[in-house]
């Protein structure tokens, strides 16, 4: 099994039950996810070898996140124990017009107040054919920063390839901060994934005028900024979801492409949405399995795309579907018959 | 804070959870609500002062429902406490082609058999600046047509804006018996709501062949029938909403407004439902605010049906939404994208 | 009243709550249901008197099956108690592009190892007008096929109408073994409901090259197998649903009927699904009760067509909804409005 | 099977989940139960042939309360279909030293309502062994007690043994009105059961000074009067439970029997209670259950005491055990112990 | 209605349902309590009018926090607005010899952040009778001993009474930071609630040798500590619960007062817990219910400790019991019996 | 970390939510748990490092109790996958005098069916320390025995210590049929735990007339059979506990070990129970967790017998707590004071 690294957040989400508003819960459903946890998950579910970079507190919040991770296959033997608390996000399940509503509280978590000593980068990445970092880590502050710049240079060290998914998160950082450290990083990625806002704020490149709030896409805009992308960073591939978000409860969901030389775009799936957070996450673990266990690149695309459609079905951070699972839906058996 | 007056009952509601039959249920969802209620906890989220008078038995059921209404910020010091019983109406929240299904055992309640003296209606409309009440009080009985005719003469003592949504109810009474107490009600009012069939039924104007079980809207004969509606009773405002029911599932939603001068009819909403009951109450408590708070009759109408828009996407009898939701809506903002 | 007979298997339905995944599941929803049961609890409803032929062990969890029965009105007397154990499907509800999932484990089960001996059915169909089953019991094993024709055998002694489901299951038996032992069955059938899957691996018609999980229709190759069984098995009335599944969440649903000199095709509803599990047990429960009151056979085919499209509304196998809710429905009322 | 009839209220039960207070509570279980009805339960369970007879709204809710019955097995074809409502109970259930607590609303009840006309009492006792009703109908009102007088007299000329659960109630009626109606009605009663408290508000008899908040009892008081309700009114057997309440956790439970000549005693069981209600109930049905199945009266009061000690560990109104758990506890298997 | 001020911090619970570990809870009941609210709950419930100061987030969870003590009837028009997050406590409910377990996660919170200028101390004290407030707020940090100082101040230029509840926490501070901050705040106190662990942690007072762990309790000891205590810091009152813990699932609870002359020791009560948090919280506030209403001074230490058994009874922080269910408690009915 | 291999079935445990009987449950709570799957998870709490050895079907159902070893830090690599089905034990847990019931249905479970080719032993034995199995995975089947058999001589071969606990199960196996294989296997083992109900079914040592359903310990006759059994099988230590079932709710929980000179009785805990099952295997746990790290074998059965006693007021099958929690317990601390 292929040793792939993710490193990252893990929080504690807690949702109002259906669709109920924070003020009507009377109780909260407990997922422990996070961008790089959700990769991780993904990617144990298509039988690859994922393990889980963090940093968690030693008391019994910290104990249940990595109890979620070892249940779906994650190993954890890599997370540090300590720190002050797990970072929580609340979130709230919209319908209709009505928009998710996620409320941060996730300042002095664990892995944001990590050091470098925590980690032993050398054993981490012994091995690993692959690794995986989001644009959340560097935004936790300082610290996090010098360690994903520390785990970028043993990764490369160690001959493994790397993807990034830019993730802007404005309630973290400014553009300005973003671009500052970010650009320093991207020596280090080979697949970059992020979509026009991520390039604008965290790499600076403006995109078009197109507007994500009115559900439009300009396909046109992206080719030009992926091409420049390329250019500067000498990325492999550059990657970004169209999502076009009708409503709360449906979005057009396909992807973007791009290895330098081709453009290449997917189908497109019309969601019910049941859970849409994690949807980029499983899209990122769902390119990192095809591009890992495979050259067809296009392929790889269609495999992520139908992975993380299938993610907006199921409750929770992280898409728990098997390659079986997305490879009958990408060959075409969208019509959701019984499987008897 | 301005000082809103509702009057009305408050009952309980027994909800099968999701969408069970009534025969399948184990439990019921609990929810104190009604419609002039509905628009004291709208009103209340929308930072005016709402108070509601009613009257509760003085057991745990009665406090529960006063609980309901403190808890979103609804005055309740004007509620007497005595008589027999909280009025229950069961619930069973249909799907697609199934209809919601209410069944009401409301007979007996302590509002239904409240008396003059439980209220003092000069104490409640002091510094007062709009009443709100619906048809459904006078229909409980005689009593309930005594109090309301009470209340809307004292509001009109202290200069108070009345409102009335017509709200017809079968069960209740007869056309004949609605159009005999309600018409002279009418003289205290500023701002009617009704649509066709309340304008039929209490009022007694015929609309034209239009069929709402049909899902189609005829505008012409709204327009008619409100100028009808303004001469004869001299209404400031007369307003309907207008609702497409293409399924227990999914509505079309917008509204139409006639100020005697203008008629405005506002954006229209696809709603995935998932709470239908309250919608028409929702969309009087954005009324409410929007003319009390600003003379933009038009914007007033806008706000009315994006506030009621988003009820339908919340689980309960109630409103649970901010001026800032309603405006960010209005504004067109209806992607549904997640609000980190 | 009319004594209605079914037989076949009840089992234990263990479904995850929501649209969770097995592995998500900490607790299963639990319901008992079955083809033949299913079919018996929707007559039992429209107010006819089924009784219920089985084998259920001799401990509570059969004991829980029969109370189920029961609670829905359906006479459980010739339910024979011994065996080994309950048969089970675990079912996973499925969303949008994701199919719900059936995991079954009924092998063993009571039913399945029932011998001639456990029933009496000279008693069992006197007084009978009608008898239901489907391809399910005999594919249980030789035991089942062999009950199976004697209940056929004593039904046509009683003079009783006999209807099949054909039902094929996969899991069960193979087309060849399916047609050894079904075709011989066909003799004593008046009504015959399926599919073009079912018309082919069960009695061998090939139907033409339409490919169900493309959800297209072909109402021509339809015609001609219906011709074709007519002619070879001398049925009354030889019946399919027409689904199309557009999804998970969302189906187009209508019916068509063979009286050997007429097709006739019903209106088509397009259903967004609660729960789609025996949506064809309902349509056969439809089926027969509006064949068993009336001539009127396309009346019988609108009735069963909307009886089954309401249950697709509807939480659990078996179709909760009377009479009149289902006339009001093909009446023409499908706009979900509340019923107060 | 024997054919027992019983006849009364059933009601809609609204508990709180867990100890949850009124104002706590998010949603209700939902429980149909009764005096009558949880006695009708208890004997079908026992296998005999419990028909109940009562008068229930033609709406969802009253057939919700119809296929309770028929889920465990009662018969209820002699349910008459109308009137109002179905008369309610909200139940939260205490724990230590805080008491459970019942808030009524059942006034108006369809049952309440009923007339003579809506029951054929020499169809109900064709063939009938037993009759058992409460004092809790002829508190319903007049009604209540013309129809109950009536049954008694049918059930006589049927020659049908008749017991009464006195059951006091004293939000339903005084001890006047109690006193007046039913000592009238003692001379057809075969099998009387009644507390102290029941005996002095319903039939007159002072007991001596024991308080039962105490959780004293007083045997000597009860012989006193077994005694003299034996030779006022000819019962065959007087019978009482002997609660001992410690808390609302803990209560001592036995009971004592006269037969005119003999006074016996009950073992005594230390009861961790899960649900008191349908204590009484259940000890009823199993005194009906001994006494209709063998003339060993002493063994008909171990019996019902045992069964009635298991109700308290059964949730909801209707005690669900067999005779052969019944009898392994009388046997002397307290233990507890897993039964693999 | 006497207006009661207190202070202090309003967290968010997270408990797992029932006695569920952390690391099995896939949801976590919502409960906002803190010593402070839950006293000003308590004091709602018996008609007086409590008003709680606090600091919270601008965000629905701060918001969710007010409505949870509206809906209970206290005012929360001092509660400030702003500041990072609102602390959490996460519970596991143990049971027999397993102990509950808390853990904190309440650092960063807007009340340990509140600065002095948040408060209006001289509008928040006029017509004020009493101040309530407890060593936690003080030992949040420098910030909240000093705003509890001005409040104390404040309190005393308006003449309202103060108690103070001791509650030494060890995860927030030292003895030696207690005492150094609590000694000098005690002179503005009348009334002062501690156990002996609290007297000697926080004001330096050496027990004997009891040992709480060990369920023995040593009045003499008390006796000793109380009288030095009024000696030095001049209270009018001096009280402690007296807890014995013989398991998780039950106590012995009783209390002991010194009023300066006399020392009177209460009823004791043996409780099966249902929830012991806040138990110390209810106490005190019958405590000053008892004391604010009359001069009766064993009678309020008698409904404080009646009040608190029943808050071990009630799921949640606070206590949700009216006064005429703690007075038929304290005379005498602790049996327990339905209350119908 | 020590390797520690454990070796049988797990089960899908479906019980009933709180007491509920069977006939009353709408869902069931979904566990994954079985006699040596549990004394893995205990195991690899106490932080070694537990294999659990077993075989499970490749579906859905499978996974799940793969996942649920994984999530409690089982490794799961020797699972064999394949077979029909996961096996199931239906649970009611009882309350007071009602005790809880298991209905089987393990029949043709995958692990029952397996094969000794679905194991490497040599590879599952590579540098163990410890192996457990039960008297249930011999009772299986013919299969069974086989498997056990071999995996014993391969753990022999390689130094292993062996602990078994007899476990003997009526409904799988007669004494007969258990003691001709069973005996057989005592060769291997070196610490055996047994009851005096095992001891005598499973290796036909009569022990004397104590009767356990009377709550009665004889610890006389233990030490006798204890002292036979050591000298037939030459046992390093033979155990038991000693359960004294008050009832289904409180249990009185000590064992005594022999070490062949001398005869070792714990202390006794009173436990208030909130699930007893598997608190068997949780003994066996902390029995091993003791003597594989410790020579002290007096403490190996204080912790054995504080950890059960733990177990027992946890849901769940397994046991999930850690070495700090029993010390604590062992230590003295059973006051169940709030953990802050």
């Amino acid at each position: 099994m292929k040793k792939i690294v993710t490193m990252g957040e893990i929080m504690l989400r807690l949702s109002t039950p259906g669709h109920q508003r924070f003020v009507q819960a009377e109780s909260f459903d407990v997922i422990y996810g996070g961008g790089e946890a959700n990769v991780a998950v993904s990617l144990a579910n298509y039988g690859l070898d994922p393990y889980f970079v963090s940093k968690l507190p030693d008391n019994p919040i910290g104990q249940s996140a990595i109890n979620h991770l070892r249940k779906f296959g994650v190993n954890t033997d890599y997370v540090a124990r300590g720190g002050e608390r797990v970072g929580i996000y609340y979130l709230e399940t919209g319908a209709s017009m009505r928009a998710s509503t996620v409320v941060y509280d996730r300042a002095h978590s664990s892995i944001s107040e990590a050091v470098l000593e925590d980690f032993d980068f050398d054993a981490i990445f012994k091995d690993a054919e692959w690794f995986h970092f989001t644009g959340i880590t560097p935004a936790l502050g300082e610290n996090g920063a010098k360690i994903t710049e520390a785990a970028l240079k043993a990764a490369k060290r160690h001959n493994v390839t790397v993807s990034v998914d830019l993730n802007y998160r404005k309630k973290l950082w400014t553009p300005e901060q973003a671009q500052k450290v970010m650009t320093g990083l991207m020596q280090y990625v080979d697949v970059c994934i992020g979509n026009e806002e991520d390039a604008e704020k965290v790499l600076g490149f403006k995109p078009g005028d197109s507007d994500v709030t009115k559900g439009e896409l300009e396909i046109d805009a992206y080719k030009d900024i992926f091409k420049r992308m390329k250019e500067t960073f000498g990325f492999k591939y550059v990657v970004t979801t169209l999502r076009e978000s009708h409503s709360a409860s449906d979005n057009g969901w396909s992807a973007l492409i791009y290895n330098g030389e081709e453009f290449y775009q997917s189908k497109k799936y019309e969601i019910r949405i049941v859970d849409r957070v994690g949807g980029g996450d499983s899209f990122a673990g769902g390119l990192i399995y095809g591009l890992a266990t495979s050259d067809d690149f296009k392929h790889a695309l269609e495999f992520a795309v139908g992975a993380s459609a299938l993610k907006h079905t199921i409750f929770g951070d992280a898409n728990l579907v098997t390659v079986a699972e997305v490879e009958a839906l990408i060959q075409g058996d969208a019509s959701g018959r019984v499987q008897r």
